[in-house]
C-alpha cells in the first residue's frame, strides 16, 4: 500500500486557482496534494538576441524554490549566487514543454516569461509547474487575444506532466516525497492532449528498470495526464 | 483624499495568517492590503563562527520577491547571480528589528533563519515583512518551549513596523504602491510594544522635510504601530 | 538516406583508446565517428561532506567543451564565469549513468571524479562521454585492485549511452550533428550490460511524437547500446 | 565623559582639503578626527539606460575601505567578488543625499560618479564621506561652469551629514569608533543648508530610545550639520 | 645530468601536427616531449569595442588546462566560476606575443581568437603554447588569402618561445616539470626570426641570480628559439 | 629629451613616508613623482591551508587602485565583481618579489598581508609598490621583534623595483605615463641589495628589443634600484 494509501494510478487531489495574483497576465496557483507553486506567465514585446528580425516570438521558464518550500530548509539561490544544476534541468524542461505546444510564429516579437514558484514542496515540482504553467500561459494569451493584440490564441494543444516510478517494486503514478526518497526509478513524463509525447526522463539511480516496467510507467503516465488535461480544461472553462 | 480613499491615519486591512505553509516551525501569510508576504522562520542548531563558543544564539533574515509580485516583471535575482543592494539593505533591517526583541542569550546556540518573500507587491513590503516575521518567530520559539528544548519563550517584547511619509503636502500611514511612488518623503518606522523605537528611517529624494513634518510622521506610526501590534496578539491569541 | 550513407540502425564508427594521457589512472579517447571526447576518470581519498563516515565512495563527473570543439567558438565557460545549463544537465547525467553500475559500499571512503572533455563535436557529445568514462573507470579501479587497495573490482555491470531519434519522419541510431540539428525528437538512452535502463531522456522541440515511435526508439538503442558494450569488452581485453 | 574627552555636543576637528589628488573635476580629502576619506567627483558625459534621452543628467556614488584602514584587516571586496551589503548600503545613502541638492536637470546628459574610499577609519566613514563629497561636487561642478560648459552651478544647497548616538546614556555627536562599538542606539542625519532633513536613519541593536531621546538626538544633529556646513563654505572661499 | 638525460642547451623532441581537429580555421597539436598542447586559431569578423571603427583587426588568446592534464587532479575553473591568476597570466603573454608579429592593420575589422588548451602537462605549457599558436594562426591567415578574403599574408615574422632556468646551479633549456618544481630561476623568453626579444620574464623564487646567468640564460634561449623557428618552417611547409 | 626633462638615466623624485596610517603594523605611503601609493603590511597569526603544520610563514600582498587615481575613471573591480588579469599579476608580482627576501622559515606560523592601493598614478605603480612595501614589511616584522615576539628580524636582504623601457629609441630610466603609453619596450626589473635579480619582465608590444638594448635597460635598472635602496635604508633610519 502507498504511504498516501492511493492506488497505484490514481492522481493526489489536484487544484488550479486562476488569477492568483493579481499583477501577470497570467498567474496560477496549482497543487498536487500538498505540492504548491505559483506559476505566472509574463507577455513582452521583443525577443532575445538570437530572435531578432526573425517575426516570431519565444518562450522561455524559470524556476525557484522558497527556502522553506521544503522539510529543511535549503540556501536561497539568490544569496548563494547562482542557481544549481537542479534549478537549471527544471526551468529548460519547463520551456521546452511549453514551446512546444505554443505557435511562436504566431506570437510575433514577443516573449513570454513563465515563472513556477514552489510554496510548499511535497515531490512532483516539475510536473505540476508545467501543468499550472500551461494554464497561466493561456490565460496570458487569451489576454492579447481579448485586447486585439493578437487574432488567434497561439496555442496549439494542451500539455501537462505528471510523474511515475517504480516504488517498492510497483509502478505507481504521482509520487509524493516520501515514494519519490524511496523510489528505484523515477520518471517524468510530458505529453500533449493529443496523447503525444514531448519529453519522457527516466531516471534509475537505484535499480536499472526492464521494458515492461518502461511500459507499465507508460501507460499511468498516458492515463494521469488525459486526467490533468480535464482539470485543465474544467479550470479554463470555470 | 488619498488614493485610497483612507484617512490620513489609517491603515490598510492587516490579516495574519499563521501556519500557512507546513514545513516551517513559524510560517506566517501576511497581508497589508494587496501586499502579501510568506514569512517562515526556521530554527537550526549552531550558529555562524563570529559567535561560536560564546554560549548565545542568532536570528538573520532574508528577503525576496517572486519576479512577477510587481506591475512589470523584475529579474530574478537568483538568474542575475546576485541580490540588489535594495533587497540587502532591507533583509539587514528585518533581522536588526527582530534581535532587536529576541533574547539571544536564552536562545543557546541556535540560529532563526528569517524568509520573508514577497508573493503580491503593492508597497510597504519591509514593513509588513518585520510585522508578519515577529508572528513567525513567536510561533518557531513558542514551538522549542512546548518541545522543552526551551525552557521560557526567549522573546523581550513585540515588535511590528509600518510606513509613514508625506504625500502631496499630507502627512499619512502605511503607504500603498501609487502613494509612495508619489511622495516626496517615505518613513519607515519600527518600534516595540512598549512604544519605543527600534529603527527609523526617513528619506527625500523630493522635497527636504522639516521638523514639524518629522514629528507628524512619527505621531502617525505610533499610532500605527499600536494597531499592529493589537493585531499581532490577536493573533497569536487565536 | 541518412545524410552520413548509414544504415538507420547503423552506429558510427566507434574507436575507444585507452590510456590516452599519462597522468590519470584511467584516461580514454573515445570516438563516435566525428565526435572526440577525452574522458579521464581520477581517484582521491575521502568523500564530499555528506557522505562523510559513512563508510561509502562517491563518483561525480565534470564535463566541458574546448571552445573550438565545434564549428563556430563557443565562448569558453572558464571565462564567463559560469557553467551553462547544458553543461550541468550532461555532467549530471554522466555521473548517475556511472554511479549506476559502480559498487560505491566497496569502494571505501575514495572518490572517482570523471572529466569527459570534447576535441572535436559532431553530436552524440553526451553518449560517446559515458561510453568511455566507463571504460576509464574501469580503468582506474582496476590499478586500485591491482595496486592491492581494493580486493575486487567494484563494479557490477556495463554501462553504455546512445542517442537515437526521429529524423525525417525515420528512426534512426547514433544521431551526428547534421541530422541532430534537423531532427523531431532526439532521446539518449543509458543501458547496462544485462539490457536494462538507466536513463531515458526524450525530447520533441519540434513534432511530438507517439508511442509506436517510442518503441521504435528503444528497440534502437537496445541493439546499439548491447554493440557498443561488445567494443567495451574488445577495448579491455586489448 | 567621552572617551575623547569631547563635551557631547562637539565635533571632532574637521578638515576639508581640496585638490586632493590631481586627475579627478573634484579631489577632496575629509577627516572628522582620525576618519580619513578622499572623494572624488568625475564627470562623464553619458546617462544610464533608464534616463537616456530623458535630457537629465544623473549622480551616483562608490564606497570602498582599504582593506587596512581598519584596526584589524578586512577582506579586500575586489578579491571576494562582491561588495557588502553595509558597502551596498552607504553607497546608496551617499548617492541620494547628494541627488537631493543637485538639479539633475540643469546637469544635461552627464553623470557624476563620487568615489568615496576610506583611507583610515574612526567611526562616522558614511557621515564624512557624504560631507566631503560635497565639496568634490561643488568643485567638478564649478569647472563645468569655468570651462562654459553650464551656465550655471546646477547646485540647490549644501548638504552635510553627521552621526548622533545614545553612548551610556547621554545623547552625543559625532561619534568615533570607541564610541560608535558601545553605543545602544546610533543615527545618521543628512541635512540642507536650509535646515531641512534629507535623511534620518536610527538604529537601536541594544535598547530602544523613546521619543525624548529622539529629539536630543536630532537636535544635535542639527546644530552639527549647520557647523559642517559653515566649514565647508569656509573650504570653498579657501 | 639532468633527469632527462639531455644536454643543457636540447630542446626536448618537439613535434607541431597541423590540422589537429576539423573545425578551426587553424588548429595544430603541439608536443613538447610530454607537453602536449592543441592550438586552435578562430577568425571573426569584428573587433572588441576599444577597436571599433578604427580599421584594424585584433587577435587575443584564451588558455585553459583540463583538470587532470597534471599530476594531482586540478580544480576546473569553469566549475570554480573563474581563471586563475597563472591563467590570466598566461593568456594575457599568448596574446602579446602573437601581437607583436601580425600585422593588425592588414587584417581589417577582424579578430583572431586563439585557444590554447593544455592535454598533457610535463612544463612549459606556456612555451610549447606560443610556439604552436603561431602555427595555427599562420594556418588560420593563409586560408583567408587564400579564399580572397585578404590579399597578403598579414604576418611579419615568426614567433616562438621557450623556458630557460638555472637547475642545479646549471643553465639549462626547455626545463620539463622536474626541473621546473626543482630549480632557482626560471625564465620564460619570447623571440622573432629576427632574433630580437618579445618578452623576457625571469624570475627567481629561490635564489636570486646575477648578471652573468642572465647572459647564460639568454644564449641558451636565442640557441633554442632558433631551433624551434626551423621546426615551425618545417611543418609549414609540410 | 624626455618629457619630465629628465636625464636617461634619473629617478623621479622619490618619497618613503612611514607610519602613514595608523593600525597597520607597518604603513608607507611610497610617491614616485606624481604616483602616490599606500602600502601597508598587517601580521596574522596561522597561514593558509598548503602551509599547514609545516612550521614556516607566508607573505601574500594585493594590489588596487583607487577608481579615479587614473586620468579617465576606471570601474571599480569590486562593484565589477572581480580583479582584472592586470591586477592578479601586479599583486602576484609584489607577493614573489617579497618573499624573496623574508625568511619565511624565520617567521614562525604568521601571515604577513600586503596591501597596495594606487591614490594617485603617473606610471610605474607596480615598482613604486614593491620599494615601499618593503619599507612596510620591515617595519611590521620589526614591530614584531620589538614586541618579543620575534627574536630577529627574518629578513635576508633589501628589495626594490624599477621600470626601464626603449622611449623613442632612448633607454631610459623609471618611465612616467606619458613615457609608458608611449614607448616601444617596457620592462620591469627586481633587485635585491646585493645586486642579484628577482624579476625581470621586459615586453616589447611595439618593436621588438635587441641584447644591446637588453644590456643597456639592464644596466640603467641596477643602478636606479641601487639609489631606491639607499634612499629605503634612510627612510628606516629616520
Amino acid at each position: 500500500m502507498r504511504p498516501s494509501q492511493r492506488e497505484p494510478g490514481q492522481l493526489r487531489p489536484v487544484r488550479l486557482t486562476r488569477h492568483y495574483t493579481r499583477h501577470a497576465e497570467g498567474s496560477v496557483l496549482v497543487e498536487f496534494g500538498d505540492t504548491q507553486v505559483i506559476c505566472t506567465a509574463s507577455v513582452e514585446s521583443g525577443v532575445p538576441g538570437f530572435l531578432k528580425g526573425k517575426g516570431q516570438g519565444w518562450l522561455t521558464a524559470e524556476y525557484g524554490m522558497l527556502p522553506r518550500s521544503t522539510g529543511s530548509r535549503m540556501k536561497r539561490e539568490a544569496a548563494q549566487g547562482k542557481q544549481s544544476g537542479r534549478t537549471q534541468e527544471i526551468q529548460r524542461l519547463i520551456g521546452r514543454s511549453l514551446r512546444a505546444v505554443v505557435d511562436l510564429g504566431a506570437l510575433g516579437e514577443r516573449q513570454v516569461l513563465v515563472d513556477c514558484d514552489v510554496i510548499q514542496a511535497d515531490g512532483g515540482t516539475r510536473t505540476a509547474s508545467i501543468t499550472g504553467a500551461f494554464v497561466a500561459v493561456h490565460d496570458a494569451l487569451s489576454l492579447l487575444v481579448q485586447r486585439g493584440e493578437l487574432t488567434a490564441l497561439p496555442i496549439r494543444d494542451h500539455v501537462a506532466a505528471v510523474s511515475v516510478g517504480i516504488w517498492q517494486g510497483l509502478p505507481v503514478l504521482d509520487l509524493d516525497y516520501p515514494e519519490d526518497s524511496d523510489c528505484e526509478t523515477d520518471m517524468n513524463v510530458v505529453m500533449t492532449g493529443a496523447g503525444r509525447f514531448i519529453e519522457v526522463q527516466g531516471t534509475a539511480e537505484g535499480v536499472a528498470f526492464d521494458r515492461t516496467e518502461m511500459n507499465q510507467m507508460l501507460d499511468l503516465a498516458s492515463a494521469g495526464i488525459a486526467r490533468l488535461i480535464e482539470l485543465q480544461k474544467a479550470a479554463l472553462a470555470g
